[in-house]
């Protein structure tokens, strides 16, 4: 196999980045992918630095040891905390999510005033509020964390009175300081983002980096010649640390496509 | 160290344990005790089995190299997965907290409708229904995953209104079917126990099994000559797999008393 038709390695600490994934399949759909799920793990949200960035860089030397062409981190949390710990280790082309929805909403914003909501690990980090100054300083972001996002997710609430009330709690802060534009810097969030927009209004913008991840993917394989020109579509593999039966289950969701195949591998 | 000064060893996915061992300082003050909680892989409930076990089974040893007595498995989901594998594997007695709830639950009952509430994990093990219909074959047991009560505990959100509306989700097809009694079978429901008597009325008594397992082991520290008998109050030392600052936060909430060092420890 050439490096034009190795897979790209997407992955997460669960089903989240399966929001990503979908979004490279409908730009790239000639490209294999392999995804892994850390489900043995999950979630890395509420967990310190050191520890998710062990498990990203088992999980980036597995995909690694499967030939992977280009590696997504479509984690927020795992692109907050590792993404340099990946780079200085790692020898192939890694992309997070944290820079392309960074750039998306500092395009997007008109009053300069950004909101970006996600796990507690992802709003500690200040890791978008950097990558935004970086690109205009004079844009003023406001975060705020929303632990109780993903339980909800996961369990399928994401058009419920509760799920309204949760966001309605979480977000008037955020919402009082009028923003123009809200980073969904989770991959959990695509799926209670008509929920979110309903309780914020529509007046303000909704980013969510799965769309701008996948756009940066495409340039890279290009400017790298690393493209799959195959006259075929693409191939997908998925893998996870537990419950492949669950991940079926409840990723079809996310993936918005049946996943017919998940195979378990322990990742230590 | 004689075994009657060796401590009791006590270990949880997270925080939750906490309770457990809370109870036990309150009736056994003399005892030492070592405390870990698996803070890097926590929340248990959700994942699998094997998973669950494996993690199970290194905690364990960990205890055993620390030349603990006993062990006290005060994690529902861990004790209805694993407890089998880690008597077969641990060369010293070990405690779960099915039992002493169910027996509790069971003596507690005059209409022999009895509700179980959980993590996925524990409610699909089926674990206290098979405990209860051994005590009392006439009992029937209804059982409800209520897998937002762990985050909503972790949050801290106690009282709010957002919690009474999840009780009153998740509790009312069971409250239907005219329990009189309910068993807490997740190590963190104790902190929302209020809540949870408020929405279901005073009639139906609540069984949580800190207090039971406390008993158990009490039992049988002198049934097996391993109480400790010194004159001075135990001593107690707390790891955990990650975030030993933020154990020590929330922790104290859960231990109902200021916890002051905790050491991280890496479990593989």
């Amino acid at each position: 196999m050439n490096n034009n038709n190795a897979p790209i390695g997407i992955f997460d600490s669960g089903f989240g980045g399966l929001t990503v994934m979908s979004a490279v399949t409908k730009l790239m759909p000639k490209e294999n992918i392999i995804y892994f799920g850390d489900t043995a793990h999950v979630p890395y949200g509420s967990k310190s630095k050191d520890v998710v960035t062990n498990f990203a860089l088992n999980i980036s030397k597995f995909l690694v040891r499967n030939k992977v062409k280009l590696i997504v981190v479509a984690c927020n949390t795992a692109s907050a905390f590792s993404l340099t710990a990946l780079k200085k280790n790692i020898d192939i082309p890694i992309i997070g999510v944290i820079k392309a929805g960074s750039k998306t909403a500092a395009l997007n914003t008109k009053n300069n005033k950004i909101a970006v909501i996600g796990t507690e690990g992802t709003i500690k980090s200040n890791a978008y509020a950097k990558e935004i100054k970086k690109i205009n300083k004079n844009i003023k972001v406001f975060s705020q964390a929303c632990p109780l996002f993903v339980p909800l997710v996961e369990e399928g609430w994401f058009k419920t009175k509760i799920t309204d009330d949760i966001i309605k709690f979480y977000l008037k802060n955020i919402v009082n300081k009028k923003i123009d534009t809200i980073i969904l810097g989770c991959t959990h969030y695509p799926l209670i983002k008509q929920s979110i927009q309903k309780n914020i209004g529509n007046n303000i913008k909704i980013v969510d980096s799965a769309n701008a991840v996948a756009c940066e993917v495409k340039e890279l394989l290009n400017k790298n010649n690393l493209s799959n020109n195959s006259k075929t579509v693409g191939k997908y593999s998925f893998y996870v640390s537990d419950s492949p039966d669950k991940f079926k289950k409840i990723g079809s969701k996310f993936f918005c496509k049946k996943i017919k195949t998940v195979k378990k591998m322990e990742i230590i």
